[in-house]
């Protein structure tokens, strides 16, 4: 399942629950789409900001609406016998991946890292794919530490952060000398998505694709054809869009105005202490997406 | 109970679970030596780590033993609807008061931290101290939004963390002229808890203190009596011990291994993904323990 698009949805919120309907709608829009595989609770799925109870009903919710489109669950946590205990509610609603990242409070130690994936790596049954993320984790794996955690049994896949349009190809060759044969390399950051593809990687985990799937299977088809060429300038024609995930701090916010611009979410559907974006934003996602065609 | 000396007991583990004989242990000792406060829960009290009934069991068991000390409990999560049901738990537990960090996933705009303070403050009816410790929270206040924070109804307190020795006076008393009257200032970061007191600190929030309340109580008589050299002297003592946290990232894995040496806590009593330090560290702490009398 660590192939091609997988595709990564938003869980909305209204009122401070989980807004089911919308969520089914996004899936199944998904599932009919008919992308590799679905990744919830996800940064995008915002999994740091819900309860162990609301994270069930997320999982439970995406399994009954998958079909047959493998399921990678979200199972991050700061404590260790947290992740394990996700990672069995996930299990048992029917995840057929996790994705795991480490999360810091206290700075972790590079052993302190590795034992934490080997603890969740020997508790699973199912694949694991390595998430990971700077930016919101606050922890930097070296390649050195990447590759020992990719040695783990269980570790199926790495999810790698987007670095500089010009650094992707560089960045995916050199890990991929460094990480088992059998361990995938997914491109995240939809910006240099196309740019990973065409370097190697085997799946992007997809933001973008979360909610415009077409889209984004157009561009992992092209790199798949070794269209490389053909990847980039889709990739390149949605420019306005990476350009507004740039400047809201991330893809999170306006996916979200995204999604309530389209008629799919209520309009303040993130959780808090997230807010939506300003009516000026709106506004200009919404332009964005009537020009690209993404409505 | 917003001055003085607030000690930070750890919350210690054996084996997965919370240690109540050791935790009874170490907060019996702090209201024997009748610390000003207790504040449990905090970082040193692994609050990040710990599952909503682990928490609720700290309070709990916090409170039996506290008797008449004033007792303060972080409330600490990503998620603003979990912070307000940890508060809910505390409160109903008998907590004097709250101490809040914002801790970031996504990164947070002023607006969205600050609405994060507003929504907690109105919700609950004990006083609030503000936590600031980027190290931890991957979140920095800037003096303007604390001052903000600082502005809200139930804010009582700001715990401010350790900035280097000799910036401590100017940094206490430019934030001094920025916030409010009614709220204290309390220092943590304890090499430059002294510094902190001298400059006008009212309250020491203090890991330490946690595990050795009497020397602690020293340095704030001293500076309280307005003894600053007295103060910087016991301090200057400690400073090996200060050496140590510097060089094992911090107070925590010490504070922990302390614990362990002085009989009170199993060998291994940190929640995972935190592991203890190595045999040989345990033997530098020893060795500092007993070459500073802290038996």
């Amino acid at each position: 399942m660590f192939t091609g698009l997988c595709a990564f949805p938003l869980t909305p919120f209204n009122h401070h629950v989980v807004d089911e309907t919308a969520f089914a709608h996004i899936v199944t829009h998904l599932v009919d789409a008919a992308v590799d595989s679905l990744g919830v609770l996800g940064s995008t799925g915002s999994y740091a900001y819900l309860s162990r109870e609301q994270r069930m009903q997320v999982v439970r919710q995406a399994k009954s609406h998958a079909g047959s489109v493998p399921l990678m669950v979200g199972i991050g946590a700061v404590g260790t016998d947290q992740v394990l205990r996700l990672a069995d509610d996930a299990q048992r609603a029917g995840a057929n991946a996790l994705l795991l990242p480490v999360m810091a409070y206290q700075p972790l130690s590079d052993e302190e890292i590795l034992t934490f994936y080997q603890t969740v790596c020997r508790h699973v049954s199912v694949p694991v794919c390595v998430y990971d993320n700077p930016v919101t984790t606050h922890i930097s794996l070296s390649d050195e530490l990447k590759s020992a955690i990719a040695a783990l049994p269980g570790i199926a896949s790495i999810k790698i952060p987007g670095p500089a349009s010009h650094e992707v190809a560089q960045r995916v060759q050199s890990l991929r000398r460094q990480l088992p044969d059998g361990v995938s390399i997914g491109i995240s950051g939809d910006a240099c998505a196309a740019d990973g593809l065409n370097a190697g990687c085997a799946v992007w985990y997809s933001v973008c694709g979360g909610l415009f799937p077409n889209v984004a299977q157009e561009i992992v088809a092209a790199a798949t054809r070794g269209e490389a060429q053909r990847a980039m300038a889709i990739s390149a024609r949605l420019e306005p869009l990476w350009m507004l995930f740039r400047k809201h701090g991330g893809s999170l916010r306006v996916i979200a105005a995204a999604a309530t611009i389209l008629g799919i979410c209520a309009e303040d559907c993130l959780p808090r202490p997230l807010l939506p974006l300003s009516p000026e934003a709106f506004s200009e996602i919404a332009e964005t997406l009537r020009s690209l065609n993404l409505q």
